[in-house]
């Protein structure tokens, strides 16, 4: 039995422009405007990391990391709401999940993101998906493969033979050490130097890949202490 | 929802001293004698380990490590099935279990042990547990918190959420990790050093630790990034 997980932001939906109109409000609410690299270096950040940025020299208390967090959330939620779901989900992807679904395979996604059910709600992806982990299904985020092991045992599926799809390098750093194949999704650097590399679900070739992973050297061996 | 994860040996089993007779006698065959010291210092020791502690000076092939690990399990499987289930459960575990069952708690098992579904079988806990991981389950063993964390979506509770009983410093060290509230089980020091303590279960009011577990602080807060 195959498994494949999927990370949600930059995979199965492209989200980061709305994350950027998002921080370009909170950014003009205090006189200033966020340039394309500081939105692109805000980009790996958390939520917290970027608003220290934007505020900075400010510094912020736990009080104002709340408060504007909120704010963040509710103004990527609300543009959110008002774009078609269609100009949302990357290419290919809707066909993707229902191929791998014919073919019997168990699905989840494992996000970091604390508004995945929004998200996949308002796309429809969420029909497709056999278990679900977002922002609040484990204490560590990505680099740590926590929310990748705790999809794969909801899925009943050891960690290593679950095929895992990622755009961002702590991701792909998170599904490697727990020995996971990894396919590499988008433009990014490290999404190239993965086992599998796409910049779409798109382009994959669901069979042959299937027949890759399972053929593969797993690289890590199954370390059994008794 | 409350879900209880217990590692097997030192916590529902106590097998030490059948794996300690298994290497005595690997250590028989060519002529060593293992005093208690060595057995001690082995106890936190891989498979491997062991084996190389056990033929020092010789250095151990990876084929020499695979034949003698299979003999050590041939041994340690020969003795299991030689005890009497009831001299290898610990004081008070069925009653334990079967009280956390009629409360509804979902029960699991996240073991590095190979042996794991032999000795639970053999011991017939294993009709306690909704589900069981073993050494095959995830890729790396404690103290990374790998196999907590598959047991936790397997039974579908944050792990965080989810009440881990263990005796070994690796594993105390893995649940805390993660955020679990953990019972420290046995005679071990760090087994005191957790947030409950009890020489075996049969020393645990469980009502009483689901309380204190419920109503403890969290001290690791769950990080969303986005």
């Amino acid at each position: 039995m195959t498994a494949l997980i999927f990370d949600m932001d930059g995979v199965l939906v492209e989200t980061v422009e709305l994350h950027f109109a998002a921080w370009r409000q909170i950014a003009a609410q205090v006189g200033k405007t966020l340039e394309p690299h500081d939105l692109e270096a805000m980009r790996g950040l958390r939520r917290d990391d970027c608003l220290r940025r934007i505020f900075s020299p400010r510094e912020l208390t736990t009080y104002d990391l709340n408060t504007y967090s909120a704010v963040k959330d509710e103004l990527y939620l609300g543009a959110l709401r008002d774009i078609e779901p269609e100009a949302l989900i990357t290419p290919g992807t809707v066909a993707f999940l229902e191929q791998a679904r014919e073919r019997g395979l168990r699905l989840g996604v494992a996000s970091s993101s604390v508004n995945t059910f929004h998200v996949l709600e308002h796309t429809q992806l969420i029909e497709h998906f056999d278990v679900i982990a977002d922002g609040n299904t484990v204490v560590r985020s990505k680099p740590h493969p926590d929310v990748f092991l705790w999809v794969a045992g909801a899925l009943g599926v050891p960690a290593h033979e679950a095929i895992i799809f990622e755009d961002a390098q702590a991701g792909i750093e998170a599904a490697q050490a727990i020995g996971a194949f990894v396919v590499g999704i988008g433009e990014g650097e490290a999404a190239r130097k993965t086992a599998w590399y796409a910049p779409h679900l798109a382009d994959i070739d669901l069979l042959q890949l299937i027949e890759q992973a399972k053929n593969r050297e797993t690289s890590l061996p199954v370390i059994n202490p008794l």
